[in-house]
């Protein structure tokens, strides 16, 4: 079984990304297709008249702000327009796929975080009025039943809090959740780079492999950004008995199969 | 088992829809939301800057014009915003609800109607970029699954075409197609009116009962605008074997138990 994230940036190939998916399906490989939306969400926060804020964490994770009119906006663009845009894709290439978010049959369960702190100016403040939060738990039982009877499982968040909130969760991370509750053995992390890269914005200087030991200082050294999260949700999903977590790139063609070639890190 | 139709429509009370179906739920019955959202993608369509049309065809029913932008939009409303809203007003109320709409494991599958007739200023022309159609096939073996599984189903358009494109479909007429594959009992259609009115805008003259027999002179007496593709709907479900259509208010408390007890205009 293989999860597939593919996140929400500019420049995401999703037709590269459903080919390639569809072609592995149809071939008899289980896949379960996680995706994100930032990039649409920002549009169209911005065009609804409530642009999107982002925030940093005192560890220093950068993160979107989720006030509740943003987890509004953020359910239309990553469960109305994405998520059914996928669902869209793969049944026309054949493949009978269901989209659920994590709300749905309590996929993704976890505490909502209702005051973070944040940093501005080198200041530390309280922010409320937050919907995000960290899934601590994985109906398997309903993915799995749903891949047992031949459909393609597509998720996105929200995720749900345990007193039952939409809630904003890290999709790279939600993926690694759900790769260790699947005991899935290849967790693929698609985005917009070629992978982890020893020069930020150099693309040339894509590091092939990195071993589990030294994740946290090629994590320190090397990864900005986003590219923090997806290292800490490799780990997290190593950690819980994933075999190996690839970070590829999504921006071309065959997207799955070239991650599974090598092509982007391996982390292992 | 029960098939509640809820509608889009401005004044519907969703919180009461769904304290009075999670109180039932909660009790043993089983239930399969349905529902629109038409109002608020009216809203949203025009607040991104492609405001709603409406068409009426030869045979003189009301639709959308869905046009592929307006389709994209009105996913991100029925399937995002509606459908999650749903899910999590259920999940708070105790209820495991998994939201779906009709393209997710092809739940509602019909051919595309890719032209149009429509009726302007009395003159009949073609529309073409036309993304709506009608539902002929049921997967009532997913829906069938969730609720054994103990899962409470909330569904939504659009459904998917035979080509796999998504469609808007009439979630009135949807709903009846589903309540004739799952062999339901009672068909309820809660909007914001009391029921089918003897003196449109007169809400004091409701029609309590129709009998099926008279149900297409009813029709053509007494229904306006999207009232008649509620009489349709209903029609279609009892020629199908439902025992009995409810068409009920959602505007106050307890919208399905006062359905229930005979409140509205009862088709049977």
């Amino acid at each position: 079984m293989l999860i597939v994230k593919v996140g929400g940036s500019l420049g995401i190939d999703y037709d590269a990304v459903c080919d390639d998916a569809a072609q592995l399906i149809n071939a008899g490989q289980q896949i379960i297709l996680i995706h994100g939306g930032s990039a649409q969400t920002n549009a169209v926060a911005a065009a609804l008249g409530h642009p999107p804020q982002f925030v940093t964490s005192p560890s220093g994770y950068t993160s979107r702000l989720t006030d509740r009119r943003t987890l509004e906006i953020f359910q239309m663009v990553y469960c109305g327009q994405m998520n059914k845009g996928i669902v869209e894709r793969l049944q026309q290439r054949g493949v009978n796929a269901v989209g659920l978010s994590g709300m749905d049959g309590r996929l993704w369960q976890g505490p909502r975080k209702q005051a973070i702190k944040v940093v501005e100016n080198g200041r530390t403040r309280i922010l409320r009025d937050n919907y995000t939060g960290i899934v601590e738990t994985v109906n398997a039982g309903l993915i799995t039943s749903l891949l047992t009877s031949g459909y393609t499982p597509v998720l996105t968040p929200p995720a749900l809090s345990t007193a039952g909130e939409a809630i904003n969760v890290d999709g790279d991370r939600a993926a690694a959740a759900t790769a260790a509750a699947l005991h899935a053995d290849t967790l693929i992390i698609l985005s917009n780079v070629p992978g982890v890269l020893q020069t930020f914005s150099d693309e040339g200087s894509l590091i092939p492999a990195i071993r589990l030991d030294d994740l946290e200082t090629a994590a320190e050294a090397y990864a900005h950004g986003r590219m923090r999260i997806k290292l800490l949700a490799a780990g997290e999903a190593l950690h819980a008995g994933v075999r190996r977590v690839i970070i590829g790139d999504a921006r071309g063609p065959r997207p799955i199969g070239r991650a599974l070639e090598g092509q982007g890190t391996t982390i292992a």
